[in-house]
């Protein structure tokens, strides 16, 4: 057969498959550019790549349906939660069906004598948080974005300010329930807070993209709120001496609930957008979790570190309000970072290294962005030895992507020779696929059978994580 | 063909195989009976399934080439670590060679300013802490054993008195080395805190059992020291006032490193063999770790809530000798419950829930095991809602055989029923297939799909977490 038809057939196949999907979902089903456009972009520079169509469901039943319409007719299933991913990874890289699952929006069980919850996959950390925080408990995980949804941070293995005490998703989910590419349903992990029962299904599905089956509940921890919460902001006489802190802290155990290192010049950023007065330095902002006296001792501990490597003004705070404003202004680095050059678009990229190695990498990196001239704040949660860049590029500058791409290069490079990975917590998409590769080598291999085994034809979010 | 025209060339095969793996190993390839008889047996009541040979491998290399052999001439692999196993998970059901790993035993790394380690995976447990222990650093997995091997520990997600507090081999995991079914290695996950790069293969193959992969090396978390540590012991009115104890310690966060209960049988049984007076009442040992103070401060909130729940004579003690006589007691539990019926055998077994559970599924459980007149004494790590039975039985008595498999059965369905698991930490191996199976129906033939993608032939360990 001409590969012409083999098109013809395809779209046919692909228009039966959006005529049941209207047929299981009526006006939940839409085809309008501007809805489409929407969902085949991320929050980052990655150019939009709608989907044919956008399915609502608003059930576990109606995605399997959906999803089980799609693999008949072999149409590409992309799942979209907030959209908040920064590598692509909702992009319609071959058309198809985004699946909206903003309608999945059911907290469904809260159990404060085991810390423990269920939520459907829309739901927003926010949300959670707020429902949770009524029974004096709180969901850890904090990416930044309220936006984000628990289906779209599992798929994603979110991580986050707080990752440095409490772990990451990975280590905060119990169980999934999951639509798989044929659209079977299955019911991962359990409840109990461990078990040796068989492969670990839910940590396979937990960071899998959308690539192996479409979340849609989520089992997750929930920690009691602290007793006692401090702050702390401290500038600091050069980078150095502030990730030497942050790593003497780690090696010395104290438990700090946040860690967060900002560069100048993302301070500097961070003073226009969110109206502070922070001097022009190297900074790290800190938050403490526990018990009265504990917060103390960990207060006083840090101080003490800080001022052994350069911190030049110490300022500690049990204040709700001074504490709301401070992590304010670190969630939206982001916007601050790209309102540095009006117009542009931001490229967010991440790194993580052994926290030995940290040092040596932030200022390798800083020297790199300095001597290729591009605009590159960086940030991040020091205390996992994970940082991230934005580039405040122009994307249509094809020479300042290339200088960009330059330092993402190296920097993946950089990482991975001290031990580290290409990306902490932003994932793959199809963004950093060449960079899976250069980490991970014949695992990738081991990657792409379980892939063909859970998804033959390849429906689940195809492209992204593993070449097509 | 005819059936035994198969198994004559099944066996011609065989003898193959162990003809090329004693040309790499020469006379580290072992036919005698006495070594193999070691290797088809756990420490459990499950009868022996001696493999036809041993293989001595030491390194990832020689492992990698006999599982390349083996691979060729379709014959089953059974990696063996410290043979503690409690579920039959070395029984070479089908024969074939068993893979004793305990020559890799060399500690790669020890990383102390990034609280890190790389070992191979003969090193027990008890050899890396004190390796650990000259940088100030430890493991804290503690399954009992000190003879597990840490490459077994991974295979089969290890737990233990610990986990309440630091995790289970789960969370203490940063990468793997693995060999595949066909000889292939592949290294998994970094040493970077955490990583959102591609599918969490080190996580599917912790808990695999051996039948995706041989884990050759582990890339593990070490944690401080810590400053103070205090031990504690505290025996209850009744079982429910010791449980609710551990509940409500959960309840309000204090992150005890330990909390053991023994009931009242497991006391006697402990105080014959460990020669202690502990009065037989339901009993929690608990194990306290932080600065001064901290630990200060959670011994005075945990004596004040088990004063509120029956607790009969709290004593608490920050002696180094009383703490190591403690915890002897502890591990030596097992070997404690089996002296109360000289030649009796040993059958644990383990469940899981929520932990606002736990009162109740003891409670029922005790009275099952009452009402059916065996001998099981209940311990466990209350903290995680983990608990164990230990059936004292003899064998060779179908009928009280029966009467262990009842209670058994009852207490898994009893733990499903409430959202928990048929393993916290033991594993599937072949006494729990069935357990398994209940617990996630379609998932199994999930995990079915992935073991035949990674292991076509079916060579590792075949019979072990999914049926043949």
């Amino acid at each position: 057969m001409s590969e012409s038809g083999n098109v013809d057939r395809a779209e046919g196949s692909r228009s039966r498959a959006l005529a049941e999907l209207r047929e299981l979902l009526g006006d939940r089903l839409s085809t309008a550019p501007s809805v489409r456009e929407h969902h085949g972009r991320d929050e980052s520079y990655h150019p939009a790549h709608p989907p044919d169509a956008v399915a609502f469901p608003e059930s576990t039943r109606e995605v399997a349906s959906s999803v089980e319409i799609c693999a008949r007719h072999r149409c590409p299933v992309i799942p979209f939660g907030g959209g908040t991913s920064l590598e692509g990874g909702v992009a319609a890289l071959e058309g198809g069906v985004s699946l909206d699952l903003s309608g999945l929006d059911r907290i469904l069980e809260i159990h404060p004598d085991d810390l423990d919850c269920r939520v459907e996959a829309g739901v927003t950390r926010g949300r959670l948080n707020r429902a949770a925080g009524d029974h004096g408990l709180f969901f850890p995980i904090d990416p930044g974005a309220d936006t984000a949804t628990l289906g779209g941070m599992a798929a994603t293995r979110a991580s986050g300010t707080n990752a440095v005490r409490y772990g990451t998703l990975r280590e905060n989910v119990l169980g999934l329930t999951a639509v798989l590419a044929d659209g079977q349903v299955i019911r991962t992990g359990g409840r109990a807070r461990k078990s040796a029962a068989g492969y670990d299904l839910t940590r396979l599905l937990v960071g899998s993209e959308g690539t192996l089956g479409v979340i849609t509940e989520v089992q997750l921890r929930l920690h009691g709120l602290p007793e006692a919460i401090a702050t702390a902001v401290c500038p600091f006489e050069d980078l150095d001496g502030a990730v030497r802190t942050a790593i003497e802290i780690i090696q010395w155990g104290v438990p700090v609930a946040r860690m967060e290192l900002l560069d100048e010049v993302q301070i500097e950023a961070t003073n226009r957008y969110s109206d502070r007065r922070d001097p022009l330095r190297p900074t790290l902002f800190f938050e403490f979790h526990g018990s009265p006296s504990a917060v103390a001792e960990q207060v006083a501990t840090v101080a003490r570190l800080a001022g052994e490597h350069g911190g030049l003004d110490w300022r500690s705070s049990d204040d709700p309000a001074e504490r709301a404003a401070l992590w304010h202004a670190r969630h939206h680095a982001y916007w601050a970072a790209l309102a540095l050059r009006p117009g542009a678009k931001g490229w967010p990229t991440d790194v993580c290294v052994p926290i030995s190695r940290l040092a040596e990498c932030i200022a390798e990196t800083r020297l790199d962005i300095e001597s290729e001239g591009v605009t590159a704040p960086i940030l991040g949660h020091v205390g996992d030895g994970n940082f991230h860049l934005v580039f405040v590029v122009d994307p249509e500058d094809p020479g300042e992507m290339d200088r960009a791409r330059r330092v993402n290069e190296r920097m993946v490079a950089r990482a991975l020779a001290m031990g580290g990975t290409c990306t902490g917590e932003h994932g793959v998409g199809y963004g950093k696929i060449d960079s899976l590769e250069a980490e991970h080598g014949s695992g990738v291999e081991v990657m792409r059978r379980i892939k063909e085994a859970l998804d033959p034809d390849g429906i689940l979010n195809p492209g992204k994580v593993l070449r097509r």
